[in-house]
């Protein structure tokens, strides 16, 4: 290897999820073979989102503005909060286009094991907001893992007092999937929540 | 997805091998949330490669100097020259340790279907180094792929007048291989090279 910069680059591209450290010094190489179309776009790039993205303080969304843009969406339903555990799964809904409410970001799930315990989620801010007038239903959409279901409980446990209507996802067949390639849990799940056509 | 910032610095990451837009997607979530482990560094890494890292006019190896540490330490065997496809090739043969001599850094192989001819790779740098006194040997460590053993046959003709000596890399069994899994092509080269112990 050639020059610490180089050595110091491969180290942090290393610890990028996806990337290990022979992908990072490939993608080193890619830099630097391709400076102008990509080194100096990324660094420039890198440059502008370390300095103008935030966290917003209401729901946990990154943006540029905090409050963030689906908070401040005035045609936005302000009575529908979909709980999310990550902003990747805020992103994924978003790309979906399949909630027209505002969300609200945990930042993980909690587990035992990992000592992740209430304190540690955003879930103070949770509460705060569905005490606040006009928030109307609660949609659990943690992960379906064990994981993710015992959060979604918790949570259902924390707000009952409010007299909210608190709903989950749907468990079923995922569009265009399968059932020879679906898990029991995922078949028995559809089964029982089958619908008349 | 929220702000431009965030959106153009996924774009550019997705452009690194290794990384689709998925997966970019999950590394800017994951530098957004590790801003002094990783983002700042990071930031930090790129304008310092962008800012040093050369490519060196004699092999074509990429340093902070120019020409590179190993075109310039004395204590490497200059009558050597091993001639690769990549700067990626000469990082795998230093970081074996597995040559004391100097590199070449061809840019490429030979390739009639991508329209990469001998113009196109640095040769000529190659032809009038191996011209210089001094130059006692050229190993040819082109990968063991049609291109790259094509490129070595061009080479090796090219530098046929100059009365060097011309080797390649032996094909064999990997170390750590198991005769089960390998090739007909290396178990046939592997007998064929077959040594007395």
């Amino acid at each position: 290897m050639a020059g610490d910069e180089i050595e110091e680059l491969v180290k942090y591209l290393a610890r990028l999820p996806g990337l290990g450290p022979r992908s990072a010094r490939r993608a080193v190489l890619t830099l630097m073979r391709r400076r102008e179309a990509l080194l100096d776009p990324l660094t420039a790039a890198l440059a502008a989102a370390r300095d103008t993205i935030k966290t917003c303080n209401i729901c946990g969304n990154i943006d540029t503005q905090d409050p963030c843009a689906i908070c401040t969406d005035p045609r936005r339903d302000g009575s529908v909060i979909c709980v999310v555990e990550d902003v990747g799964d805020l992103w994924a809904l978003e790309r979906a286009k399949a909630l027209n409410g505002r969300y609200h970001v945990l930042g993980g799930t909690l587990s035992a094991l990992d000592g992740i315990g209430p304190e540690e989620l955003n879930l103070a801010g949770l509460q705060a907001r569905c005490k606040a007038d006009g928030v109307r239903e609660v949609i659990l959409a943690t992960n379906a893992t064990v994981e993710g279901q015992t959060t979604a409980h918790y949570i259902s446990d924390m707000l009952a007092p409010l007299s909210l209507t608190i709903t989950r996802l749907a468990h079923g067949v995922p569009v265009g999937g399968e059932l020879d390639y679906l898990d029991d849990g995922t078949l028995i799940a559809a089964m029982r929540s089958r619908r008349e056509t």
